[in-house]
């Protein structure tokens, strides 16, 4: 283990930060009677990586993911058979703006800022991310964006592109998340690791399942926990 | 004057949210024995607009601020006739991150957080700005810079590209600045403009002096004036 401590954590954001599941189901089961909103969140999100890979492969050029959750949107509604007026998808489509937090996310958020520099890195752009910030409290230090990178992750401009806006080696940046292939990729690139556990996630029909934790440089079962493990 | 009120302000930062005169006579006279730091801070600034006008015009390739200052305290230091190591070339630069708030700036911008999305519209870069931010206590929701765009002020390219980045309307959003070149081309890009008065920004020796500020949406002493203008 690296027991040099990082100056800058950079967190992914959705699964990691907020709560995305249960914050889509409920909005969509506000706005649509009668639609299974666990069914129907885990549907939209499932559409999320296959569009932004038609982005990294140059297929689609940068689109940024307010536009490409509204893509999604507009294939779901029609495989759900879901008739809905263009003011309320646009309404639907914000409500990633409005995702919730983690029960632990602020608090920790908020003793981690307290030795470290704080900032996002998630493939949601900068107007969804600062929207969410606000509505959500949480106090970043800085927030990054795929949209100034225009390079998704995993691609390793965005990893890299950390290190170099704060002059730091990239063993000098930790990324937070609660996924294995953004933390592989951050690896990959020199970056330190720190893994999250958020076993539901995906909703509560799903219990995630892990890889071998060991390979990362932290491992903690909430933000407090990787608070604790780094001496805050 | 326009009555709807917007709902993004974008700060100007240098002289508007922070005193960089005083900040860098400080630092320069802390560093640097029985310089003058007072004039030191207004040559090294002297030079900053002219570098920038290098890259606006393409002369110079994209180049960020911490370089364009390090570029400029190189010559200064020559034309002082001073001898300085490399490490404290590197210290001195990065005074630049560590400039203080005006009195007002940080409960200002309390206040105004309130009610609007604040983020700062600077030719800074963004670690500088993430730097100052946490040194300062700033409470951004936001922190755009000139790096974000690959353009800097007044390019419309800055102004129009807060109006995109939260999916809104040039006069759905207002620069509050210090500098009346700064607020006009915001202004003829569309957006609101809010003057605020920094008779001291170039230090005890000058005052400042201002043309006509009735064109501007709002002319305000500080923060708190503004605010109260604004109903907060």
């Amino acid at each position: 283990m690296n027991i040099i401590p990082p100056k800058v954590l950079a967190f992914d954001v959705f699964g990691t930060v907020v709560d995305w599941h249960s914050s889509i189901w409920r909005e969509a089961e506000a706005l649509i009677p009668g639609v299974d909103g666990n069914r129907f969140a885990s549907a939209w999100r499932a559409g999320y990586k296959p569009a932004m890979d038609e982005v990294r492969s140059g297929q689609r050029g940068w689109t940024k993911i307010d536009d490409l959750h509204r893509i999604i949107l507009d294939r779901v509604l029609k495989d759900f058979d879901i008739a809905l007026d263009e003011q309320k998808r646009r309404t639907l489509n914000r409500a990633w703006h409005r995702l919730n937090p983690w029960p632990d996310t602020v608090e920790g958020m908020q003793r981690l800022k307290s030795r470290f520099m704080l900032t996002s890195l998630s493939n949601g752009n900068l107007g969804l991310l600062a929207n969410m910030a606000k509505h959500a409290a949480l106090p970043w230090d800085l927030i990054l964006s795929a949209e100034v990178f225009h390079h998704y992750k995993p691609d390793p401009e965005t990893y890299l592109g950390v290190a170099d806006i704060f002059e730091l080696q990239p063993d000098q940046v930790m990324l937070v998340a609660a996924h294995e292939d953004d933390l592989d990729a951050a690896k990959a690139c020199g970056l330190q690791t720190a893994f999250i556990r958020r076993e539901n996630e995906y909703g509560p029909d799903i219990l995630m399942k892990y890889g071998d934790l060991t390979r990362f440089t932290y491992s903690a079962n909430d933000l407090h926990d990787l608070a604790a493990q780094l001496g805050v």
